[in-house]
């Protein structure tokens, strides 16, 4: 289980700045929405260069314009880009073509994803499929992804034995409940960036998810 | 009905070179999603400083975080952002306050919007509705917004008389078809920007549209 540390609402340097203290308790990080829009491609690449040992997960949501998208951000260093489940198929179909051309990955956010369109989509095994309660569903409407019941597609889904990322206000209390369901990937944002003392939280969340896997590193 | 120019695929200088050659006849500049995503609220900065004079379009594209995007948008000096109509609920309702609290606008973009989801989103009497297709859907399916038939949503979204903006491969040969639905707002990209003469394409869409309108000036 892989733990992909959120950086969104940063200035770059404050994104830097935060991945450094925390660095050896997670896996992957991901340049956020708010980043990619607010300083463009330059947030990727500075991520990129300053962590070269981490896989970079460029949050970018495409919903269109999917080989342009993609292209641009692989180049700038991402290993994995994310598109909207929600988007026509045409365009999550380039979005894996570019990312095969690449020997890259895609994360598909099913936010707001109907269950006929994710069936259609369960056709893209090497996919990594992101269950997500958005910051506007928590912040808003005060959802989150954990204890009150796990925000997972259909069973007709799970059953497809996909790889699974679960994303939305996940913490140290939640994340024992959630790593049942065995994501690949834990998307953890402010639990760790904002955190009092964010090296702890991020060591806490890192020992959770050893445990949670039988006390094996990952 | 306003000529909203669609800018992507640029570099922020194509994109001020291209706009100052046609600027008398479109009426909105659109800094297009591939702008944000690759250059930031830069793209946007950029194209408000230059031109002063006409409405600015950010087409980010929100689908979460809300209030921070259209915050950004706005303080960038756009006068109207966009957001996804397959987006929760929640996401639009907060980009229509953020507009409200500024006195600019919403764009809601309609690709792959559900009919059930379009019938929630009619209550936002101030919004314009964007029947879109996309790039994607043209360029690999070949659909195109136009002669072969309009994508607008259906019938009981259209008696609502909400204000609509039409896009996708829109050209001077589908115009006067399109123009019969009144939209509020023409969205055209590569047939000006691509156009051997640009300028004589933006004049024969500018005389299509005041034609349309039977010879009215907009």
């Amino acid at each position: 289980m892989k733990i992909q540390l959120a950086l969104d609402r940063f200035t770059i340097e404050q994104a830097i700045a935060i991945t450094k203290r925390v660095y050896p308790y997670i896996d992957w990080i991901e340049v956020g929405t708010s980043l990619i829009k607010e300083f463009g491609m330059e947030s990727v690449r500075a991520l990129r260069k300053e962590f070269p040992g981490k896989t970079i997960v460029a949050d970018i949501k495409t919903f269109d314009n999917a080989a342009y998208e993609f292209e641009m951000c692989y180049a700038a260093g991402a290993d994995v880009a994310t598109v909207m489940g929600a988007s026509p198929v045409v365009t999550i179909e380039t979005c894996m073509n570019v990312a095969v051309k690449h020997g890259k990955q895609v994360m598909i956010d099913l936010l707001n994803t109907s269950d006929d369109q994710l069936e259609k989509l369960t056709v893209y095994r090497e996919a990594i499929f992101c269950a997500h309660v958005s910051k506007d569903q928590q912040e808003i409407t005060g959802q989150k992804q954990g204890l009150a019941g796990i925000h997972l597609p259909g069973s007709r889904f799970r059953d497809t034995n996909r790889k699974v990322a679960l994303a939305g206000g996940i913490n140290a209390e939640s994340l024992p409940s959630l790593a049942k369901v065995q994501p690949s990937v834990v998307i953890i944002g402010s639990a760790i960036t904002k955190a009092q003392d964010p090296v702890l939280a991020a060591r806490t969340i890192k020992a959770l998810t050893t445990s949670a896997e039988g006390g094996t590193s990952v």
